[in-house]
């Protein structure tokens, strides 16, 4: 059953496009999995895709267009008339339909929701879109089988029975009070394995883990992953249900975030792929080449100024500069690896976290013990290299030393203070901060080289 | 029910500890999530927090083990014997088991599988442990809800029946032929709304993707991701079930990842977190700073050996030096943009993929647009900071142009190269790879010089 796509098939598909052959498409694409589809039509352009999502069944299409990812979903709807984007989001979960009608110009939302003949959908959708992308109002979904307390298990399976078509993914069931509040779950597996008479309180579970729709994104997936949940049920302010977030939408979410991290962290300014047009591409990696370049000339002033040093004291400050790459290297891989490690602890957040005081104590104990390994590898090797200049291994260490304590010191405190002024610390390993501790690195080389100089 | 941690409630329990009063530790941890009970094991010793693990229920405690990070559990594991062990694995998982088992010597665990009394559990755990960590076979538990197909409802909810205590998350229920080949799967749902005689037959689903069990690791996230699915049934050589893989087992895997990654890029060699000791920490450190120093003692060489030229041209080496520090920083930030975006197309692949001989091709166009832009920006910016120096201008924004190039190729062959040998491409963002780019840079930025400079 499985389905690799050839150049041949592609080929035979795109003439079969241009010659109308619908029902080659059709047989071609009989239970051929959404996902799979996809990657065929991302070979044609947005009117050839539309032509076959229009031949293939709807609930096939609008799983296809529900996965998109955002741009290129934004530029294909574009194709769409209103009525026929309404046909999709009506066979979509109401957060998938949700995420598409927040992606349109207001106006054009507006006329697509008109269009949806299922009131209570359409209602459910209105309510969804007023929720920000990154809190747990905005990854829910309002479909999900919920039962009285009071109800026995035959009322409970005709309510499953009632909304089957509906969930798509059904993991358990969410048991409210007569007020609609949440006070419990019963899974599937226990509602198979008990006798039709049993009463719903007599074999569910008080203890459900829920969150508000308020709740941020990430301490959504955190919580899920932490509790180990298929589904996470979201209430609102006076603890009625609302809707539940499944752990698909979550995977998006973490895969989503890695690709973001390491963008940001690479210095690449916009979510792009590698197949991406080229003007695109290149649009995306400038921004931070240029900041970087700015870094650069500002290295270059500061050099600079030293300019009549260099030329008074001509062979010692050449022999210096033999070691600005050594300094600004190390500078720049010590902040790397400290802005690492607290990135990584804010985003696995701990009870028993160590104050940010004992962190710094902590980070500055490390420097100290890797500063001084890497000096004395510097002091040695230098006499190595350049015999009878004690003087050049002395400073060229001495200085190693303070950069490594102070790039150790900005790496560890500059992720806190992003995350305190809510931007994704992973800024903090990108160009902008690396160019930074390059910069400074040299700035201490060159004063502590001075300043050792003049005794 | 949410569970926080007070420093007064961490004393208020260790005191019980020491006081060996069981009542309050029972009753305190009484409903509190394993996830929780684990945080706060983490703040005491061994023996302290195995005295805990006794006294509270073992479908707890037993979630507790098989959740602990790898290294974590090692070296807790060393106060348990073989007997307690095998208590605990017992209320596991099989692959959560199987895991465990693979981490300890092996003359230690076949002692351990001989106490596990359950003769289809130590089978199954003997089973899993032949397999790698990295391979479906490895991620996979053999729990599972297998039905006939000539079976009927009331047949396939006994068999639920019996095995619901054991499955601990039921999605679907395999069907199989009278072989025990996989042939198709229904979903609880579907069992709950049909008849008791509707026969299996009328309403499986033949649709069911699996893998095999040495199907990779990746492949699997990808499948799982790619078809939106809660569990992977895995099939040996013959297509007969022998396991499945649920989508938690998969979340940790994408996290893991995602941790390992960024601790490659950043480049630190083994897997510690922030709050490890402080020589664990300096130590995984350590290993890349070095390689970083090595890289700058090879550029201080290299500069070494144009000290003549930099004496006799004194002014116009010094102006050069000025600007080492932009030509390194934009060469690396150049590397790590390229590299970045093909690991991020490697951890995705696509059926269509562009080959080699095109992406290389896309590259090298952006690299070339990137590079005048940058080099137009350093031109006019040179003549702007040192006036009446166009030589010098000239020659930086011309290495610099050429430096984007061969930073961008570089930084798009290697992880295909990493990729092909079996490395983790990863590994092209890390020190290793920027402080070669580095050099590199330094190397074509005093060539060009030259040659430029001969003229």
């Amino acid at each position: 059953m499985k389905f690799s796509l050839t150049n041949k098939f592609k080929e035979r598909f795109y003439d079969a496009i241009k010659l109308k052959d619908e029902k080659f498409i059709f047989n071609s694409l009989y239970e051929i999995s959404p996902a799979d589809i996809t990657i065929l039509l991302n070979e044609f352009n947005s009117t050839d895709s539309k032509y076959v999502l229009d031949i293939i069944d709807l609930s096939i299409s609008s799983k296809i267009i529900s996965e998109l990812d955002q741009d290129t979903r934004i530029s294909f709807l574009k194709v769409f008339s209103a009525q026929e984007i309404a046909k999709y989001i009506e066979k979509m979960d109401s957060d998938d339909g949700a995420d598409i009608l927040s992606e349109l110009d207001l106006e054009f939302r507006n006329s697509v929701i008109k269009y949806i003949k299922d009131k209570e959908k359409s209602s459910n959708l209105k309510d969804l879109i007023r929720y920000d992308d990154n809190v747990a109002g905005g990854l829910m979904a309002k479909e999900l089988v919920r039962c009285n307390i009071n109800w026995n298990i035959v009322q409970c399976i005709n309510q499953i029975r009632k909304q089957a078509e509906e969930v798509s993914k059904l993991y358990s069931v969410y048991v409210t009070d007569n007020y609609g509040k949440l006070i419990g779950k019963v899974s599937l597996k226990k509602i198979i394995i008990s006798k039709d008479k049993t009463k719903v309180k007599e074999i569910y579970d008080d203890y459900v883990i829920s969150v508000d729709t308020s709740t941020k994104a990430e301490e959504v997936v955190i919580i899920m992953q932490k509790y180990d949940l298929d589904a996470l049920p979201v209430v609102n302010k006076r603890g009625k249900l609302v809707g539940r977030i499944t752990i698909d939408d979550v995977v998006d979410y973490i895969t989503e975030s890695a690709d973001e991290e390491r963008q940001i962290m690479s210095g690449i300014s916009s979510d792009v792929e590698e197949d991406d047009s080229i003007w695109k591409l290149s649009s995306a990696r400038l921004p931070w080449l240029i900041i970087g370049i700015l870094g650069g000339f500002f290295g270059a002033f500061f050099l600079e100024s030293f300019e009549n040093s260099f030329i008074d004291n001509n062979k010692f400050f050449i022999s210096l500069s033999f070691f600005i790459p050594l300094i600004m290297a190390t500078g720049g891989n010590v902040g790397i690896q400290s802005s690492s490690l607290v990135i990584q602890s804010l985003s696995n957040p701990n009870v028993f976290q160590d104050s940010v005081f004992i962190r710094l104590f902590k980070v500055s104990i490390i420097a100290i013990i890797n500063g001084l390994v890497l000096a004395s590898i510097v002091y040695f090797g230098i006499n190595f290299i350049i015999p009878d200049n004690n003087k050049i291994s002395f400073i060229v260490s001495f200085s190693l030393f303070t950069v490594v304590i102070i790039s150790s010191l900005m790496g560890t405190i500059t992720p806190i203070i992003l995350d305190k002024l809510g931007f994704n610390p992973a800024l903090a390993s990108g160009p902008f901060i690396t160019t930074s501790i390059d910069i400074l690195g040299l700035a201490i080389y060159f004063m502590v080289a001075i300043f050792l100089n003049s005794y």
